[in-house]
């Protein structure tokens, strides 16, 4: 049995919505399990994070997903302070070579959302994981991959003033979607 | 009297009609004059880029926007080739001062495009220039800043079998316009 | 007169050093004047930064430099929820036009510095922002540039356990204040 | 038994001593085989490179380990003409699922190595290969990433006007070593 966990803050819902769609792919893969882990402001004091139950949580997985909305070209505050407080599992490596993934959103199609997904690989790489991209062409006609990253998945929706429910392209869900399955595959074949 | 060079390198053509619209764009403002420089695959011997005239273009520059398409992440080879001969200009520290710009284009909305923006300012830097970015917020009506970009202008067609003219949407060609006239601009301010 | 502000984070207090070579060099250059900001985790509340104060010496400026020490490859979850919380004048597009620079510091020469500094361009771009980097050759024999980075101006200082004051590598400062007098002379020529 | 390749581009001899190393070290892992290929000047004709024997090692190989120089904060040309080669695999996917490395050498310590990292890590990414990064603290105290680089193993050497023979730093080819091996070690754990 492999676990992965997603781990991810989410303001809006966006970022929520592609994170399930990860964690539903995930456990279409037989023999997994799939985690979904909120980081929130609440659990912050005076800028520093904590919440032991979400390290532990993760400490126990085989895979890990990071997710984050792109606010102002990168992650937000928030999830940059759970990243930062698990430097204290950095400094004893405790997740090294475990599988690594990442994911973002945000209102433009391109909107500097490698660059988020830049800065998670390099925050894995410290960590000494194991990066798995997207793993699938761009712009296919399903919406698979419509707009091109292959570092992770991303998601994009322009601003809604309708009042409406919360809605992802369904292209970026089935991609986010594809990209569980796939991060749960990788966890099988690295033993 | 100010100088803008865009130097680019485009093989299909759609990075031209981008680097066209900046040069269009420059010379709107007042008191400016634009040049087109292209890198070609001709210019290059075993793997070195040379071309005396161009060089000397960029020398008598105020401002340098650089463009390619970007081919698997990055600026394209022969692009390379260009900016590794123009070690020999940072080596002196020939453009140091001058205003500096990037552009590219892909087929897809993101595509890694942010990749090829950052690596142009990392050059950028090196040759000591001042960087000026896209300065339009995204999404705009009138189609600027369509995908979401603002280290430099974008864009993105996706493929076209028909075998007509070569095509980019018209916001992204309005992005590089008013680009090229805020580069112009941004020369005219640094005195 | 041009005011030159130096808004930074710094936990250990070698960012803190950095941050007043900066300004230190910025009042090095005839008619400006030069203001250190710190960001603290007490201006942070369940993960969301709010200093009216801070933001408007910002408004005010010229120019801003913006400096975080690096951690886990990323600028510090503190000095991000200000970039988070800076979102409301990059809606209003309030910084636009104004000079930008940044600076970082870490234990290792490398440790994945280039990354804050991509990041924190980046920022700058969304914000309509004019880049200046360092503009010196690499490992000049008086400690100027000695770890080569021109994005703008990094500082490594190793782990140190014997109590001692925190110190910066003298190379690292002196490229800091050098970098503060180039920021206020690119205040002074941008008109 | 598993094949190692590493494909690298090296013009004064830094990164070909850093590519050995890492052949060494893969071969140091039980039943591996390992493959040093050199992207040359000679293999480009007009810009666009060509060895169909590379290609065809690189095909059979399960891990790519890419290495260049970092010139002008990026790539050598030579080597991105090599990528860009390899965009006709890209477009088979023909590397899908290859675990994947990368390695770079310059004057400078930091010397914007990472963003030549980040570079090869987007590439393999667009190959839907697995990436691998150093997996080693910092500046450990046998030299082992002195630098401090997790995306990949980086090395500095200063000038050299001597005339004596070219040399890296002990540890910078050591952490290549130890590189190898963990590649190596990857490719038999990823079944």
């Amino acid at each position: 049995m492999k676990t992965i966990s997603v781990v991810y803050f989410s303001n809006m819902g966006h970022t929520r919505l592609m994170a399930k769609s990860i964690a539903k792919g995930a456990e279409q893969a037989d023999g997994t399990t799939a985690h979904l882990l909120q980081i929130t402001g609440e659990q912050i004091t005076q800028g520093r994070w904590k919440d032991e139950s979400i390290i532990e949580q993760l400490n126990q997985s085989d895979a890990i997903v990071f997710g984050s909305p792109t606010y102002m070209g990168g992650v937000s505050a928030q999830f940059k302070a759970f990243i930062d407080a698990a430097s204290a599992i950095w400094f004893q490596q405790g997740w090294k070579d475990k599988i690594a993934g990442g994911f973002t959103h945000s209102g433009s199609p391109s909107g500097d959302k490698q660059g988020t997904l830049l800065y998670l690989v390099t925050n894995a790489m410290q960590h000494g994981m194991i990066w798995v991209g997207t793993g699938e062409m761009g712009m296919q006609e399903n919406g698979v991959n419509r707009l091109g990253s292959w570092l992770g998945p991303i998601g994009s929706t322009p601003p809604d003033f309708s009042g409406g429910p919360v809605q992802v392209d369904p292209g970026d869900l089935l991609t986010a979607e594809l990209y569980g399955t796939r991060i749960a595959e990788a966890a099988k074949k690295w033993v």
